[in-house]
């Protein structure tokens, strides 16, 4: 099935079931009226959101029309939003752009940043920045929800525990990261409000996209209408959500609604970095990889960060071409006073 | 007026207002079911708890026996949770036992981290730790809950946002921490979940001991039963709470419910380190700033983390010597399977 959460005034939205085309809904909220309200007692209440679900697509509950405008991101507020970086990849290019070596345990031993998650933006507000050189970049990443993970849980009780996945735009403030992550504690200001995509999914709507531990489709990300990443986000993965899980669970249990990212979606090209989609290649999820990779090749950046004005798109297809999660689409604003 | 949130079998328990003097309380959930629900409407809701809590004391309302150990933390879940490390001298002291030096940048910029807010232990909830070499550690603190912030809010605005007050054990695995910091994320694992005292009060119960930015009371920290620690929360805080919150808003706003903390309270001794209290000093509010202290003495630390079966009880009490949010008291357990 397939959520989503429509703007209505209040801190949380009203849930509502999408039809798996995304074209209609039909109000959930009588049943229960928020998402985490319905995370936080799973077991007992999915079975009646899939059964709605199949009487949306069976035209048997009355339904209106969607509009990827008044969604909320599906949680507007979560008690958890963990990232983990598990295209490695993207990793070793950030160090290597700036000299230095990553270490081996990298590739065994899964990266994870603690996420702000009081007030995430929708999936079509703007994203709000006091000035240009904060360097406002997009993350296009895949996400999911968990339920009750168990401290200490193993990665086949985390697999398990997958309810929903999603799509995010993880906002970072590329001026402010290296300064702030000198200072020891992980990212804080660096690393501003995020938006999920528009719906949230059952991993079964992925059908052979989903092998349990991660989706193997394209993610479009395009920047000011051009394509600029088409990273398949089952390649190149090194930690599925699994793994992810099962660390960020290690020493504390983590609570129904804990989102657990996947990190920015990267995939190397003939075991080196990508090229652009304009010459052919899968392009980037993030601007910052971009930039490194001119670094690397010719010692500067040249693209910039976004500007004022400047929108990204953050979107995922079937094979069919047909829109799972809707999309993520923000423009940067300049904050005012 | 002092809130606590009962256990009730339920993820956010019950609000109940407590007496002044800790011995009573009186159900506030018929007016609103949580402390969240009602920080998400502070100011209609407010008066009412408040008018609640002078019937309480006046006799005028049905009212329980109040037990500690019925108490969860006042948020069991929040959707924000950030520690600042606001007592320098705490963070000059981590820096000089690793020889490194501290950035002067140190003493104007705030240093913040990302904490989980999903899942927070209850105040006389055991600390579970699979292996005594995760070096399980108290961290005695402030905290303060705030409504909602907007982005960029100055240190006025963060200010007159602060609701509540209350005392945190921000516990910390000191053998897993170095290893995660180099990893340049942050703290997640080596985080595990906090604990908070059983009452948070709002600032105007603190009385004198309130300056709109700090609380000048001794924190109590005891291990073992002994007296550990006495410094005192108001004194060489180089960052107060709005100065914190401010830092916090810079990039994004606070959801109400927020909880900011002021990091391990640490005294500095006629412009050096602190003595033990049994020697006379303010002690310390966790066991990594003594260990310090004994490497830079000797070369080496003597005094262990704590083990399985160590009690850690922190608590602050009036002038008159009465506790002001109850006690938060946990035993370190080893997890089993």
């Amino acid at each position: 099935m397939k959520l989503a959460t429509l703007k209505n005034g209040t801190r949380d939205g009203k849930l509502v079931v999408v039809s798996r085309d995304l074209t209609r809904f039909t109000d959930a909220s009588f049943l229960v009226s928020t998402l985490q309200a319905a995370l936080d007692d799973w077991k007992r209440i999915s079975p009646h959101l899939a059964a709605m679900a199949e009487s949306l697509e069976a035209g048997a509950v009355p339904a209106s029309r969607f509009h990827e405008h008044d969604a909320h991101s599906p949680l507007p507020r979560a008690y958890q939003w963990a990232d983990g970086s598990a295209y490695v990849n993207h990793v070793e290019l950030v160090r290597k752009a700036r000299g230095a070596d990553m270490p081996e345990s990298f590739w065994t031993d899964p990266l994870i940043y603690q996420g702000g998650s009081d007030a995430f933006l929708a999936p079509r507000d703007p994203v709000v920045a006091a000035d240009e050189a904060w360097g406002v970049d997009m993350e296009g990443e895949v996400a999911v929800i968990v339920d009750d993970v168990a401290i200490g849980a193993s990665v086949d009780e985390a697999r398990d525990a997958i309810r929903l996945v999603m799509l995010v735009n993880d906002v970072s403030l590329r001026g402010l990261i290296p300064a702030e992550l000198a200072k020891g504690f992980g990212f804080y200001q660096s690393k501003p409000a995020s938006a999920f995509s528009p719906v949230a999914v059952t991993p079964d709507e992925l059908g052979d996209a989903w092998d349990g531990g991660k989706v193997s489709l394209p993610l479009c990300v395009d920047l000011n209408g051009k394509p600029f990443g088409r990273a398949n986000a089952g390649v190149d993965m090194t930690f599925d959500f699994p793994q992810l899980i099962a660390h960020a669970a290690k020493t504390r249990a983590l609570g129904a609604g804990t989102i657990i990212g996947s990190g920015t979606v990267s995939n190397k090209l003939g075991g080196g970095p990508g090229k652009p989609v304009s010459e052919g290649g899968a392009g980037y999820s993030c601007i910052a990889e971009l930039r490194m990779l001119e670094t690397i090749a010719g010692g500067t950046a040249t693209t910039p960060f976004m500007r004022f004005g400047d929108t990204v798109r953050i979107e995922m297809k079937d094979k069919a071409g047909h829109s799972i999660f809707g999309a993520i689409e923000q423009t940067v604003q300049r904050r005012e006073g």
